[in-house]
């Protein structure tokens, strides 16, 4: 049984997760939906009342019915490096390879349903809240109104993207910031705004869960560090992520929003609090863990290649997920 | 509690709809996407574990508590019609109102996810397979090996797109064509191409299923049709479309498949052999019904009004897509 993996060439990190693999004797095959049609090849059957499926890529041919496991890590967008690219060949492209892989019985991390509904930056505050995590006051508004009530309400501000798209997509990279106080907020007319109350944190967390286990990292906030240094993401270097437990009730409630979400790999982020409060700031579906283990020492991509090297159901298959493939 | 409806301005079927809501006194909020921001205005607040939402369009101001139902129509990209439109701009436009809405109680037609699940042909296939309906053998394929293997197996064939769009969307408009007998079939290594053996029909049958409400319409082939007319929609006026019974299996089959793909709505085409069975080409989760309607007289957009006005659940809600509303 053959772990199927999507990703573009450059993404070093799959590399960490696919030699581990190798060195435990399970097949992969890696490949980018963007050489589909071309270096990827595929052909789906149905006849009398049955499927068959294969996939090909590198000289390598595999049946669609001996995939245990499918890794959607950064996958291109399907038909993106054909002879003559096209928005129509990209549609065909991905109808045809995700809607074969859908009917498989394959593990998924993450299913395409849910990694899509997970990044639904609202639907996130929504579950975190119900889990039963803590969420920082936030709103998400177009009216002028709405937002001055709120920062009287709450006068230390952070803004942030509504949609949480992170630093792989540099177009969209926009740090989550701090409103200067005063600020006139007639412009969220313009665009949906998201401000949220600013955590006076003392450290950031890093929680990578795979499956049913949870890695936690963190990093304290640099001793001089002023209120404006707000996204991890952008502020200087100094002090570096080191292994952190996670508090039980935090663990339940992650497991809650994972089950609930129907994810089997989440990158969630938290503020710190000065009475050690975790307050969620987000789930990332698709976090890089590289970062973290690099400076941890935790053993992330091992985990990855044990949860999809697994034989049995896990998390990422249910009926739900599976359609008629577990009929 | 008010019904949702997003749609663009044009949508004259949508008008038939709101017709009807507007008759039996159902309050009715018509809003296209494509006007966030600008004509349509949201706000979330989620604070101290809690959750309050606004949606305002054409001077009204609805509280997203107070939402029976959201009915997805054909709704423009958000964002587009803004002063100064983006992808950016759309991502967090999107985000933030299906985001919300996500996170509301009410009952959809069709749910996101379930839509968006719904246009994967492959996936419609093998869940048609499933549920029991008869299915025509079918190949989708980049391997022009496997075409030629199945066109030796199945001679007489058409070809059509393998992600199924319809008329609606002008550039993508390929209809279902047959293939010349002696097709060399080199060339479907450049894009994934769906071949299927030909029904040859008597008539085509649109079944458009509203919750459990199944309207079936017959549409006899004109006794002068030659085998190359596949496409109904395509082929020569002359003959109407006439209602039609359902068969009882075909009604239980229908059923199972909206219930497994989680769709309130549906408009399945089948077509007709001379034995009298229906068989599955597609279901097109926002399938046109007015053209049966006028046809027909069938109370479709009536049927649709009452799913939409109706304040108890049914198809359409359910723990999985009310995702956290349901807790």
């Amino acid at each position: 049984m053959t772990v199927l993996i999507l990703t573009c060439e450059q993404d070093v990190t799959a590399d960490m997760v696919v030699a581990r693999l190798n060195a435990i004797g399970v097949p992969v095959l890696r490949l980018d939906p963007a050489d589909l049609p071309g270096g990827v090849a595929l052909s789906g059957e149905y006849v009398h009342g049955g499927f068959r499926g294969h996939l090909s890529a590198g000289g390598r041919l595999v049946s669609t019915s001996g995939l245990r496991s499918v890794w959607v890590r950064r996958p291109g967008v399907p038909g993106s490096r054909a002879v003559r690219p096209s928005a129509w060949l990209s549609e065909e492209s991905a109808q045809a390879l995700y809607g074969i892989l859908r009917g498989t019985g394959a593990r998924w991390m993450n299913h395409p349903d849910a990694a899509a509904r997970a990044r639904h930056k609202p639907w996130q505050l929504r579950l975190a809240q119900h889990a039963g995590l803590p969420v920082p006051a936030t709103l998400i508004t177009t009216f002028p109104q709405a937002a001055r009530d709120f920062a009287e309400r709450f006068p230390d501000l952070v803004v942030k993207t509504v949609s949480g798209t992170h630093p792989q997509d540099p177009p969209e990279a926009v740090p989550t910031s701090r409103v200067a106080p005063g600020t006139d907020f007639a412009s969220v007319a313009f665009g949906p705004t998201l401000l949220q109350r600013r955590i006076a944190k003392r450290a950031d967390i890093r929680l990578t869960a795979v499956g049913d286990r949870l890695l936690a990292a963190r990093k304290p906030v640099a001793a001089d560090a002023g209120p404006d240094e707000v996204d991890v993401r952008f502020t200087r270097a100094g002090t570096s992520w080191e292994p952190v437990d996670v508090p039980v009730r935090t663990a339940e409630a992650v497991h809650t929003y994972l089950r609930r979400a129907r994810l089997a790999y989440g990158a969630f982020d938290f503020a710190e609090d000065a009475d050690g409060i975790w307050w969620f700031l987000e789930c990332n579906q698709s976090g890089q863990f590289g970062f973290v283990e690099i400076d941890t020492g935790q053993p992330i991509a091992r985990t990855i290649a044990a949860w999809l090297a697994r034989e049995t159901q896990g998390n990422g298959r249910s009926a739900e997920h599976e359609g008629v493939a577990g009929v």
